[in-house]
Protein backbone atom coordinates (compact mmCIF):
# COMPACT_ATOMS: atom_id res chain seq x y z
CA UNK A 1 0.00 0.00 0.00
CA UNK A 2 1.34 3.54 -1.14
CA UNK A 3 0.72 6.06 1.26
CA UNK A 4 -0.33 9.53 0.28
CA UNK A 5 0.13 13.08 2.56
CA UNK A 6 -1.51 16.00 1.05
CA UNK A 7 -4.34 13.62 -1.12
CA UNK A 8 -6.44 17.18 -1.33
CA UNK A 9 -3.99 18.94 -2.95
CA UNK A 10 -3.93 19.69 -6.67
CA UNK A 11 -1.05 17.82 -6.81
CA UNK A 12 -2.27 15.05 -4.56
CA UNK A 13 -5.64 14.51 -6.90
CA UNK A 14 -3.22 13.88 -9.96
CA UNK A 15 -1.25 11.16 -8.00
CA UNK A 16 -5.25 9.70 -7.02
CA UNK A 17 -5.97 9.56 -10.62
CA UNK A 18 -2.49 7.97 -11.39
CA UNK A 19 -3.15 5.08 -8.46
CA UNK A 20 -7.36 4.67 -9.15
CA UNK A 21 -6.15 4.46 -13.43
CA UNK A 22 -3.71 1.43 -12.84
CA UNK A 23 -5.49 -0.08 -10.05
CA UNK A 24 -2.33 0.40 -7.14
CA UNK A 25 -3.75 0.05 -3.92
CA UNK A 26 -3.67 3.01 -2.02
CA UNK A 27 -4.78 5.05 1.07
CA UNK A 28 -4.82 9.31 1.73
CA UNK A 29 -3.39 10.51 4.48
CA UNK A 30 -4.82 14.05 5.73
CA UNK A 31 -4.04 16.62 8.07
CA UNK A 32 -7.58 16.72 9.65
CA UNK A 33 -7.08 13.25 10.55
CA UNK A 34 -3.59 12.73 11.65
CA UNK A 35 -1.33 15.45 13.10
CA UNK A 36 1.45 14.89 10.81
CA UNK A 37 3.64 17.16 12.39
CA UNK A 38 3.99 15.13 15.59
CA UNK A 39 6.28 12.68 15.40
CA UNK A 40 5.26 9.72 17.87
CA UNK A 41 2.06 9.80 16.31
CA UNK A 42 3.09 9.84 12.65
CA UNK A 43 5.29 6.89 13.12
CA UNK A 44 2.56 4.98 15.40
CA UNK A 45 0.12 5.24 11.95
CA UNK A 46 2.80 4.13 9.75
CA UNK A 47 3.72 1.26 12.07
CA UNK A 48 -0.27 0.11 12.17
CA UNK A 49 -0.73 0.63 8.57
CA UNK A 50 2.62 -0.54 7.33
CA UNK A 51 2.68 0.89 3.46
CA UNK A 52 5.40 0.10 1.48
CA UNK A 53 6.35 3.37 0.15
CA UNK A 54 5.20 7.12 1.30
CA UNK A 55 4.83 9.91 -0.71
CA UNK A 56 4.50 13.36 0.62
CA UNK A 57 2.47 16.03 -1.76
CA UNK A 58 1.48 18.13 1.82
CA UNK A 59 2.81 21.55 1.57
CA UNK A 60 2.18 25.02 1.96
CA UNK A 61 1.46 26.85 -0.88
CA UNK A 62 -1.27 29.99 0.29
CA UNK A 63 -3.99 28.35 -2.04
CA UNK A 64 -4.29 30.15 -5.50
CA UNK A 65 -0.59 32.26 -4.83
CA UNK A 66 2.04 32.29 -2.97
CA UNK A 67 1.39 36.03 -1.70
CA UNK A 68 -0.29 34.19 1.30
CA UNK A 69 2.79 32.90 2.21
CA UNK A 70 4.08 36.11 3.33
CA UNK A 71 1.74 36.78 5.48
CA UNK A 72 1.24 33.23 6.95
CA UNK A 73 4.72 32.38 7.54
CA UNK A 74 4.36 29.94 10.51
CA UNK A 75 2.14 27.30 8.45
CA UNK A 76 4.59 28.15 5.59
CA UNK A 77 7.81 27.13 7.54
CA UNK A 78 5.51 24.36 9.36
CA UNK A 79 4.20 22.48 6.04
CA UNK A 80 6.92 22.71 3.86
CA UNK A 81 10.31 22.85 6.13
CA UNK A 82 9.40 21.14 9.37
CA UNK A 83 6.44 18.26 8.71
CA UNK A 84 9.31 16.74 6.04
CA UNK A 85 11.70 16.76 8.37
CA UNK A 86 9.13 14.99 10.89
CA UNK A 87 8.46 12.55 8.42
CA UNK A 88 11.96 11.70 7.37
CA UNK A 89 12.50 10.68 11.22
CA UNK A 90 9.53 8.95 11.19
CA UNK A 91 10.04 7.10 8.35
CA UNK A 92 13.82 6.39 9.30
CA UNK A 93 12.53 4.83 12.22
CA UNK A 94 10.71 1.98 10.54
CA UNK A 95 12.59 1.90 7.61
CA UNK A 96 10.07 3.33 5.28
CA UNK A 97 11.04 4.41 1.77
CA UNK A 98 9.40 7.55 0.81
CA UNK A 99 9.54 10.31 -1.52
CA UNK A 100 8.62 13.96 -1.25
CA UNK A 101 7.49 16.91 -3.49
CA UNK A 102 9.72 19.43 -3.66
CA UNK A 103 10.07 22.31 -5.85
CA UNK A 104 12.02 23.92 -8.54
CA UNK A 105 11.23 27.35 -7.18
CA UNK A 106 14.09 27.16 -5.02
CA UNK A 107 16.55 28.62 -8.36
CA UNK A 108 16.21 31.84 -10.41
CA UNK A 109 17.80 32.21 -13.78
CA UNK A 110 19.76 29.72 -15.33
CA UNK A 111 23.91 28.44 -15.85
CA UNK A 112 25.81 31.25 -16.55
CA UNK A 113 26.02 29.42 -20.26
CA UNK A 114 22.13 29.70 -20.09
CA UNK A 115 21.79 25.61 -19.60
CA UNK A 116 19.34 24.38 -16.72
CA UNK A 117 20.78 24.11 -13.36
CA UNK A 118 21.69 20.46 -12.27
CA UNK A 119 20.23 18.71 -8.90
CA UNK A 120 24.03 19.39 -7.37
CA UNK A 121 23.87 22.94 -8.21
CA UNK A 122 22.84 24.70 -4.71
CA UNK A 123 19.83 26.76 -5.01
CA UNK A 124 20.27 29.97 -5.34
CA UNK A 125 16.78 31.67 -4.62
CA UNK A 126 16.39 30.86 -0.84
CA UNK A 127 16.76 32.53 2.39
CA UNK A 128 20.72 32.31 1.97
CA UNK A 129 20.43 35.01 -0.75
CA UNK A 130 17.61 36.64 0.57
CA UNK A 131 16.08 37.15 -2.82
CA UNK A 132 12.91 34.99 -2.50
CA UNK A 133 9.68 34.68 -1.64
CA UNK A 134 8.92 33.61 2.33
CA UNK A 135 7.49 30.25 0.33
CA UNK A 136 10.74 29.62 -2.21
CA UNK A 137 12.47 30.08 1.16
CA UNK A 138 9.96 27.91 2.89
CA UNK A 139 10.93 25.07 0.91
CA UNK A 140 14.67 25.36 0.14
CA UNK A 141 14.54 24.89 4.38
CA UNK A 142 12.53 21.86 3.50
CA UNK A 143 15.02 20.12 1.01
CA UNK A 144 18.06 21.52 3.79
CA UNK A 145 16.35 18.96 6.76
CA UNK A 146 16.34 16.48 3.92
CA UNK A 147 19.54 16.67 3.35
CA UNK A 148 21.57 12.80 3.55
CA UNK A 149 17.60 11.28 4.32
CA UNK A 150 18.18 7.68 3.35
CA UNK A 151 15.77 6.04 1.18
CA UNK A 152 14.12 9.08 0.15
CA UNK A 153 13.71 10.95 -3.17
CA UNK A 154 12.95 14.36 -3.55
CA UNK A 155 11.05 15.59 -6.58
CA UNK A 156 11.07 18.99 -7.52
CA UNK A 157 7.88 20.11 -9.34
CA UNK A 158 7.76 23.16 -11.06
CA UNK A 159 4.75 25.15 -12.55
CA UNK A 160 2.57 22.40 -12.57
CA UNK A 161 -0.09 22.36 -15.85
CA UNK A 162 -2.14 19.89 -17.43
CA UNK A 163 -5.34 19.92 -19.76
CA UNK A 164 -7.83 20.59 -16.70
CA UNK A 165 -8.94 24.01 -15.99
CA UNK A 166 -7.84 24.60 -12.53
CA UNK A 167 -6.51 27.43 -10.35
CA UNK A 168 -4.27 25.93 -9.80
CA UNK A 169 -2.74 25.35 -13.63
CA UNK A 170 -0.47 27.36 -14.81
CA UNK A 171 -2.10 27.62 -18.23
CA UNK A 172 -5.58 28.47 -16.37
CA UNK A 173 -3.37 31.21 -14.46
CA UNK A 174 -1.87 33.07 -17.46
CA UNK A 175 -5.22 32.49 -19.32
CA UNK A 176 -7.09 35.03 -16.63
CA UNK A 177 -4.76 37.59 -17.06
CA UNK A 178 -4.40 40.46 -19.59
CA UNK A 179 -0.70 41.34 -19.23
CA UNK A 180 1.79 38.89 -19.01
CA UNK A 181 5.34 38.86 -18.32
CA UNK A 182 7.91 37.38 -20.84
CA UNK A 183 10.29 35.06 -19.22
CA UNK A 184 12.04 31.02 -19.53
CA UNK A 185 11.11 28.54 -17.42
CA UNK A 186 11.43 25.10 -17.19
CA UNK A 187 7.53 23.90 -16.02
CA UNK A 188 6.30 20.72 -15.13
CA UNK A 189 3.15 18.64 -17.09
CA UNK A 190 1.19 17.67 -13.81
CA UNK A 191 0.07 14.06 -15.11
CA UNK A 192 3.83 13.43 -16.49
CA UNK A 193 5.05 14.77 -13.25
CA UNK A 194 3.68 11.75 -11.07
CA UNK A 195 4.10 9.24 -13.41
CA UNK A 196 7.93 9.78 -13.21
CA UNK A 197 7.55 10.25 -9.78
CA UNK A 198 6.27 6.74 -9.19
CA UNK A 199 8.65 5.20 -12.03
CA UNK A 200 10.97 6.68 -10.19
CA UNK A 201 9.64 3.91 -6.95
CA UNK A 202 8.27 1.29 -9.32
CA UNK A 203 11.57 0.60 -10.80
CA UNK A 204 14.05 1.45 -7.83
CA UNK A 205 16.47 4.29 -9.19
CA UNK A 206 18.48 5.79 -7.08
CA UNK A 207 17.55 7.57 -4.19
CA UNK A 208 18.40 11.63 -4.31
CA UNK A 209 17.15 14.59 -5.51
CA UNK A 210 15.41 14.83 -9.28
CA UNK A 211 14.13 17.74 -11.16
CA UNK A 212 10.81 16.24 -12.74
CA UNK A 213 10.51 19.23 -15.67
CA UNK A 214 9.63 18.31 -18.74
CA UNK A 215 12.91 18.67 -20.78
CA UNK A 216 14.05 21.90 -22.42
CA UNK A 217 12.41 25.79 -21.66
CA UNK A 218 9.58 27.27 -22.74
CA UNK A 219 8.61 31.63 -22.49
CA UNK A 220 5.65 32.78 -21.51
CA UNK A 221 5.49 34.35 -25.03
CA UNK A 222 5.41 31.03 -26.64
CA UNK A 223 2.83 29.91 -24.67
CA UNK A 224 0.73 32.11 -25.46
CA UNK A 225 1.43 31.83 -28.92
CA UNK A 226 0.56 28.27 -28.65
CA UNK A 227 -2.52 29.26 -26.92
CA UNK A 228 -3.84 31.22 -30.18
CA UNK A 229 -1.95 28.47 -32.33
CA UNK A 230 -4.48 25.76 -30.77
CA UNK A 231 -7.05 28.23 -30.36
CA UNK A 232 -7.47 27.30 -26.60
CA UNK A 233 -7.30 30.82 -25.80
CA UNK A 234 -7.65 33.57 -28.26
CA UNK A 235 -6.92 36.82 -25.97
CA UNK A 236 -4.61 39.63 -27.29
CA UNK A 237 -2.40 39.54 -24.08
CA UNK A 238 -0.05 42.50 -23.65
CA UNK A 239 3.26 42.26 -22.22
CA UNK A 240 5.18 43.93 -19.54
CA UNK A 241 8.05 45.71 -20.82
CA UNK A 242 10.66 43.66 -18.47
CA UNK A 243 10.60 41.26 -15.52
CA UNK A 244 11.73 44.45 -13.11
CA UNK A 245 8.46 46.29 -14.50
CA UNK A 246 6.48 43.35 -13.60
CA UNK A 247 8.03 42.99 -10.27
CA UNK A 248 7.62 46.58 -9.42
CA UNK A 249 3.70 47.00 -10.26
CA UNK A 250 2.44 43.92 -10.34
CA UNK A 251 3.53 41.92 -7.03
CA UNK A 252 5.14 42.30 -4.07
CA UNK A 253 6.63 38.96 -3.93
CA UNK A 254 9.14 38.13 -5.85
CA UNK A 255 9.14 35.13 -8.18
CA UNK A 256 11.20 32.50 -9.12
CA UNK A 257 11.98 31.96 -13.19
CA UNK A 258 14.63 29.56 -13.85
CA UNK A 259 15.64 26.97 -16.37
CA UNK A 260 16.22 23.16 -14.74
CA UNK A 261 18.12 20.16 -16.22
CA UNK A 262 16.10 17.26 -15.94
CA UNK A 263 19.20 15.08 -17.59
CA UNK A 264 19.58 13.37 -14.47
CA UNK A 265 15.67 11.85 -14.42
CA UNK A 266 16.00 10.92 -17.87
CA UNK A 267 19.14 9.20 -17.79
CA UNK A 268 16.92 6.61 -15.25
CA UNK A 269 15.11 5.60 -18.73
CA UNK A 270 11.99 7.32 -17.41
CA UNK A 271 10.52 9.64 -20.17
CA UNK A 272 8.96 12.98 -20.26
CA UNK A 273 7.70 14.96 -23.19
CA UNK A 274 9.54 17.78 -24.61
CA UNK A 275 7.99 21.46 -22.76
CA UNK A 276 6.69 22.99 -26.23
CA UNK A 277 5.06 19.60 -27.21
CA UNK A 278 3.69 18.75 -23.79
CA UNK A 279 2.26 22.51 -23.61
CA UNK A 280 0.57 22.30 -27.21
CA UNK A 281 -0.91 18.78 -26.09
CA UNK A 282 -2.81 20.58 -23.28
CA UNK A 283 -4.03 23.24 -25.11
CA UNK A 284 -5.47 20.93 -27.49
CA UNK A 285 -6.93 18.88 -25.07
CA UNK A 286 -8.40 21.68 -23.08
CA UNK A 287 -10.87 21.34 -20.65
CA UNK A 288 -13.10 24.55 -20.65
CA UNK B 1 -2.87 34.26 36.02
CA UNK B 2 0.86 33.89 33.98
CA UNK B 3 1.25 31.10 31.84
CA UNK B 4 4.36 29.97 31.04
CA UNK B 5 5.53 27.96 28.11
CA UNK B 6 8.53 26.54 28.76
CA UNK B 7 8.65 26.53 32.34
CA UNK B 8 10.96 23.27 32.66
CA UNK B 9 13.65 24.70 30.79
CA UNK B 10 16.78 26.82 31.83
CA UNK B 11 14.77 30.23 30.98
CA UNK B 12 11.88 29.05 32.27
CA UNK B 13 13.35 27.81 35.73
CA UNK B 14 14.15 31.50 36.19
CA UNK B 15 10.97 32.97 35.87
CA UNK B 16 9.78 30.07 37.97
CA UNK B 17 12.24 31.73 40.73
CA UNK B 18 10.63 35.01 39.60
CA UNK B 19 7.19 33.95 40.39
CA UNK B 20 7.44 32.14 43.35
CA UNK B 21 9.61 34.73 45.20
CA UNK B 22 6.64 37.54 44.75
CA UNK B 23 4.04 34.93 45.21
CA UNK B 24 2.63 35.81 41.82
CA UNK B 25 -0.11 33.55 40.72
CA UNK B 26 1.39 31.49 37.30
CA UNK B 27 0.89 28.11 35.54
CA UNK B 28 3.69 26.52 33.67
CA UNK B 29 2.05 24.52 30.02
CA UNK B 30 4.73 21.91 29.11
CA UNK B 31 4.93 20.59 25.03
CA UNK B 32 4.35 17.17 27.02
CA UNK B 33 1.18 18.15 28.47
CA UNK B 34 -0.31 20.27 25.10
CA UNK B 35 0.72 20.32 21.50
CA UNK B 36 1.59 23.62 21.50
CA UNK B 37 1.86 23.77 17.99
CA UNK B 38 -1.66 23.18 17.38
CA UNK B 39 -3.34 26.29 17.13
CA UNK B 40 -6.66 25.13 18.13
CA UNK B 41 -5.77 23.10 20.82
CA UNK B 42 -3.63 26.27 22.58
CA UNK B 43 -6.37 28.18 21.48
CA UNK B 44 -9.04 26.43 23.37
CA UNK B 45 -6.76 25.86 26.41
CA UNK B 46 -5.79 29.61 26.81
CA UNK B 47 -9.85 30.15 26.69
CA UNK B 48 -10.42 27.35 29.12
CA UNK B 49 -7.39 29.20 31.52
CA UNK B 50 -7.86 32.56 31.02
CA UNK B 51 -4.60 33.50 31.77
CA UNK B 52 -3.49 37.67 31.91
CA UNK B 53 -0.45 37.27 30.32
CA UNK B 54 1.80 34.73 28.65
CA UNK B 55 5.53 34.14 28.75
CA UNK B 56 6.97 31.91 25.72
CA UNK B 57 10.45 30.83 27.12
CA UNK B 58 9.98 27.81 24.88
CA UNK B 59 12.73 27.13 21.90
CA UNK B 60 15.15 24.56 20.62
CA UNK B 61 18.13 25.01 21.49
CA UNK B 62 19.44 21.67 21.16
CA UNK B 63 20.48 21.06 24.75
CA UNK B 64 24.11 22.15 26.28
CA UNK B 65 25.12 23.61 22.48
CA UNK B 66 23.62 24.96 19.76
CA UNK B 67 25.28 22.60 17.63
CA UNK B 68 22.55 19.73 17.59
CA UNK B 69 20.34 22.41 16.09
CA UNK B 70 22.44 21.72 12.56
CA UNK B 71 21.15 17.88 13.33
CA UNK B 72 17.84 18.96 14.15
CA UNK B 73 16.54 21.04 11.85
CA UNK B 74 12.77 20.48 11.48
CA UNK B 75 12.89 20.54 15.61
CA UNK B 76 14.81 23.76 15.32
CA UNK B 77 11.97 25.27 13.03
CA UNK B 78 9.45 24.07 14.90
CA UNK B 79 10.32 25.30 18.58
CA UNK B 80 11.91 28.50 17.06
CA UNK B 81 10.20 29.49 14.36
CA UNK B 82 6.51 27.63 14.18
CA UNK B 83 5.96 27.92 17.72
CA UNK B 84 6.02 31.65 17.88
CA UNK B 85 3.73 32.29 15.34
CA UNK B 86 1.37 29.75 16.95
CA UNK B 87 1.38 31.29 19.72
CA UNK B 88 0.68 34.80 18.27
CA UNK B 89 -2.15 33.23 16.15
CA UNK B 90 -4.14 32.10 19.51
CA UNK B 91 -2.94 35.09 21.67
CA UNK B 92 -4.68 37.39 18.92
CA UNK B 93 -7.48 35.60 18.47
CA UNK B 94 -8.52 36.41 22.56
CA UNK B 95 -6.75 39.19 23.09
CA UNK B 96 -4.27 38.24 25.22
CA UNK B 97 -0.91 40.39 25.92
CA UNK B 98 1.86 37.82 25.63
CA UNK B 99 6.29 38.18 25.88
CA UNK B 100 8.22 35.88 23.64
CA UNK B 101 12.10 35.06 24.32
CA UNK B 102 14.40 35.44 21.36
CA UNK B 103 17.69 36.20 21.44
CA UNK B 104 20.85 38.91 20.72
CA UNK B 105 22.40 35.95 18.51
CA UNK B 106 20.93 36.81 15.51
CA UNK B 107 23.40 39.72 14.98
CA UNK B 108 27.28 39.70 14.50
CA UNK B 109 29.85 42.27 15.10
CA UNK B 110 28.67 45.78 16.26
CA UNK B 111 27.70 49.25 14.81
CA UNK B 112 30.65 50.60 12.09
CA UNK B 113 31.56 53.03 15.08
CA UNK B 114 31.61 50.10 17.64
CA UNK B 115 28.21 50.93 19.32
CA UNK B 116 25.50 48.28 19.86
CA UNK B 117 22.97 47.17 17.92
CA UNK B 118 20.05 49.08 18.14
CA UNK B 119 15.94 46.93 18.25
CA UNK B 120 15.32 49.04 14.70
CA UNK B 121 18.71 47.72 13.27
CA UNK B 122 17.84 44.88 11.32
CA UNK B 123 19.60 41.48 12.52
CA UNK B 124 22.45 40.43 10.32
CA UNK B 125 23.36 37.22 11.47
CA UNK B 126 20.60 35.07 9.95
CA UNK B 127 19.77 32.87 7.02
CA UNK B 128 19.30 35.98 4.89
CA UNK B 129 22.66 37.13 5.10
CA UNK B 130 24.17 32.59 4.49
CA UNK B 131 26.24 33.39 7.91
CA UNK B 132 24.74 32.22 10.64
CA UNK B 133 24.51 28.88 12.85
CA UNK B 134 20.92 27.16 12.28
CA UNK B 135 19.65 27.79 15.38
CA UNK B 136 20.56 31.75 15.07
CA UNK B 137 18.65 31.26 11.45
CA UNK B 138 15.74 29.67 13.02
CA UNK B 139 15.02 32.54 15.75
CA UNK B 140 15.46 35.04 13.31
CA UNK B 141 12.56 33.76 11.35
CA UNK B 142 10.46 33.28 14.45
CA UNK B 143 11.21 37.47 14.75
CA UNK B 144 10.21 37.47 11.15
CA UNK B 145 7.02 35.27 12.06
CA UNK B 146 6.14 37.79 14.90
CA UNK B 147 6.79 41.38 13.02
CA UNK B 148 3.58 43.41 13.47
CA UNK B 149 2.44 41.28 16.20
CA UNK B 150 0.10 43.45 18.22
CA UNK B 151 0.59 43.47 22.76
CA UNK B 152 3.22 41.19 22.00
CA UNK B 153 7.07 41.77 23.29
CA UNK B 154 9.87 40.67 21.71
CA UNK B 155 13.07 40.31 24.85
CA UNK B 156 15.99 39.78 23.44
CA UNK B 157 18.30 37.21 25.68
CA UNK B 158 21.90 36.92 25.07
CA UNK B 159 24.05 34.75 26.75
CA UNK B 160 22.75 34.07 30.20
CA UNK B 161 24.60 33.76 33.07
CA UNK B 162 24.08 33.99 37.22
CA UNK B 163 26.10 33.00 39.87
CA UNK B 164 24.56 29.16 39.72
CA UNK B 165 26.79 26.66 38.39
CA UNK B 166 24.98 24.86 35.31
CA UNK B 167 26.09 24.05 31.93
CA UNK B 168 23.71 26.45 30.28
CA UNK B 169 25.96 29.14 32.22
CA UNK B 170 27.99 31.00 30.29
CA UNK B 171 30.43 31.39 33.61
CA UNK B 172 30.39 27.72 33.46
CA UNK B 173 31.02 26.86 30.00
CA UNK B 174 33.87 28.83 30.03
CA UNK B 175 35.20 27.27 32.76
CA UNK B 176 34.67 23.90 31.54
CA UNK B 177 37.32 24.89 28.33
CA UNK B 178 41.30 24.82 28.53
CA UNK B 179 41.63 27.40 25.40
CA UNK B 180 39.29 30.31 24.97
CA UNK B 181 38.39 32.21 21.89
CA UNK B 182 38.60 36.48 23.03
CA UNK B 183 35.12 37.94 22.11
CA UNK B 184 33.51 41.20 22.88
CA UNK B 185 29.56 40.26 23.84
CA UNK B 186 26.66 42.09 25.69
CA UNK B 187 25.44 39.18 27.76
CA UNK B 188 22.43 39.34 30.22
CA UNK B 189 22.40 38.56 33.68
CA UNK B 190 19.65 35.84 33.82
CA UNK B 191 17.59 36.70 36.77
CA UNK B 192 17.93 40.78 36.08
CA UNK B 193 16.71 39.93 32.71
CA UNK B 194 13.96 37.63 33.86
CA UNK B 195 12.82 40.58 36.35
CA UNK B 196 13.07 43.13 33.64
CA UNK B 197 10.66 40.83 31.01
CA UNK B 198 8.32 40.73 33.93
CA UNK B 199 8.41 44.84 34.87
CA UNK B 200 7.65 45.67 30.87
CA UNK B 201 4.87 43.72 31.64
CA UNK B 202 3.74 45.19 35.47
CA UNK B 203 4.96 48.92 34.25
CA UNK B 204 2.90 48.43 31.04
CA UNK B 205 5.79 49.63 29.17
CA UNK B 206 5.08 49.91 25.29
CA UNK B 207 5.28 46.80 23.38
CA UNK B 208 7.81 45.93 20.74
CA UNK B 209 11.21 44.16 20.93
CA UNK B 210 13.63 45.05 23.41
CA UNK B 211 17.38 43.97 23.67
CA UNK B 212 17.64 42.82 27.16
CA UNK B 213 21.28 42.54 27.71
CA UNK B 214 22.98 44.15 30.44
CA UNK B 215 24.47 47.66 29.42
CA UNK B 216 27.87 47.80 28.17
CA UNK B 217 29.78 44.96 26.59
CA UNK B 218 32.53 42.77 28.03
CA UNK B 219 35.18 40.50 26.29
CA UNK B 220 36.11 36.76 27.38
CA UNK B 221 39.44 38.02 28.65
CA UNK B 222 37.74 40.55 30.89
CA UNK B 223 35.37 37.43 32.33
CA UNK B 224 38.86 35.31 32.77
CA UNK B 225 40.41 38.16 34.95
CA UNK B 226 37.03 38.53 36.73
CA UNK B 227 37.15 34.77 37.57
CA UNK B 228 40.70 35.45 38.67
CA UNK B 229 40.12 38.72 40.55
CA UNK B 230 37.22 36.87 42.43
CA UNK B 231 38.55 33.22 42.77
CA UNK B 232 35.54 31.18 41.39
CA UNK B 233 38.42 29.68 38.71
CA UNK B 234 41.76 29.76 39.13
CA UNK B 235 42.36 27.86 36.05
CA UNK B 236 45.65 29.75 33.03
CA UNK B 237 43.12 30.06 29.83
CA UNK B 238 44.66 29.50 27.17
CA UNK B 239 43.53 31.45 24.21
CA UNK B 240 42.87 31.10 20.61
CA UNK B 241 44.97 33.83 18.37
CA UNK B 242 41.88 34.80 16.28
CA UNK B 243 37.85 34.38 15.85
CA UNK B 244 38.98 32.79 12.79
CA UNK B 245 41.52 30.32 14.28
CA UNK B 246 38.73 29.32 17.03
CA UNK B 247 36.14 29.35 13.78
CA UNK B 248 38.97 27.29 12.11
CA UNK B 249 39.75 24.81 14.81
CA UNK B 250 37.28 24.19 17.88
CA UNK B 251 33.95 24.31 16.05
CA UNK B 252 32.00 23.66 12.83
CA UNK B 253 29.00 26.17 13.58
CA UNK B 254 29.35 29.84 13.51
CA UNK B 255 28.69 31.75 16.65
CA UNK B 256 27.30 35.20 17.07
CA UNK B 257 29.58 37.69 18.94
CA UNK B 258 28.06 41.24 19.50
CA UNK B 259 27.68 43.97 21.16
CA UNK B 260 23.68 45.26 22.01
CA UNK B 261 22.36 48.73 23.01
CA UNK B 262 19.79 48.00 25.86
CA UNK B 263 19.42 51.81 26.05
CA UNK B 264 15.58 51.39 24.44
CA UNK B 265 14.49 49.40 27.36
CA UNK B 266 16.92 51.34 30.17
CA UNK B 267 14.82 54.46 28.92
CA UNK B 268 11.37 52.84 29.96
CA UNK B 269 13.39 53.11 33.87
CA UNK B 270 13.93 49.36 33.93
CA UNK B 271 17.44 49.11 35.66
CA UNK B 272 19.92 46.40 34.47
CA UNK B 273 23.12 46.62 36.08
CA UNK B 274 26.39 47.28 34.19
CA UNK B 275 27.61 43.96 32.94
CA UNK B 276 31.14 44.04 34.17
CA UNK B 277 29.52 44.95 37.89
CA UNK B 278 26.98 42.19 36.83
CA UNK B 279 29.35 39.49 35.87
CA UNK B 280 31.71 39.89 39.21
CA UNK B 281 28.95 39.58 41.35
CA UNK B 282 27.80 36.20 39.94
CA UNK B 283 31.45 35.26 40.53
CA UNK B 284 31.56 36.30 44.08
CA UNK B 285 28.42 34.52 44.80
CA UNK B 286 29.22 31.59 42.75
CA UNK B 287 28.15 28.46 43.80
CA UNK B 288 29.79 25.16 42.99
Amino acid sequence: MILLLGASGYVGAAFQRYFTARSLTWRGLDINELDCTNLNALTAFLQREHPTFLINCAGYTGGANIEACETHKADCLLGNAVLPGVIREACQRIGLPWGHVSTGCIYNGARPDGSGFREDDPPNFTFRQNNCSFYSGSKALGEEVLAGAADCFIWRLRIPFNEQNNPRNYLAKLMRYDKLVDVRNSISQLDEFVRACCECWEQRVPFGTYNVTNPGSITTREVAALMHKTGACTKQFQFFQSESEFLQKATKTPRANCVLDSGKLLATGIRLTEIHEAVETALRNWKV
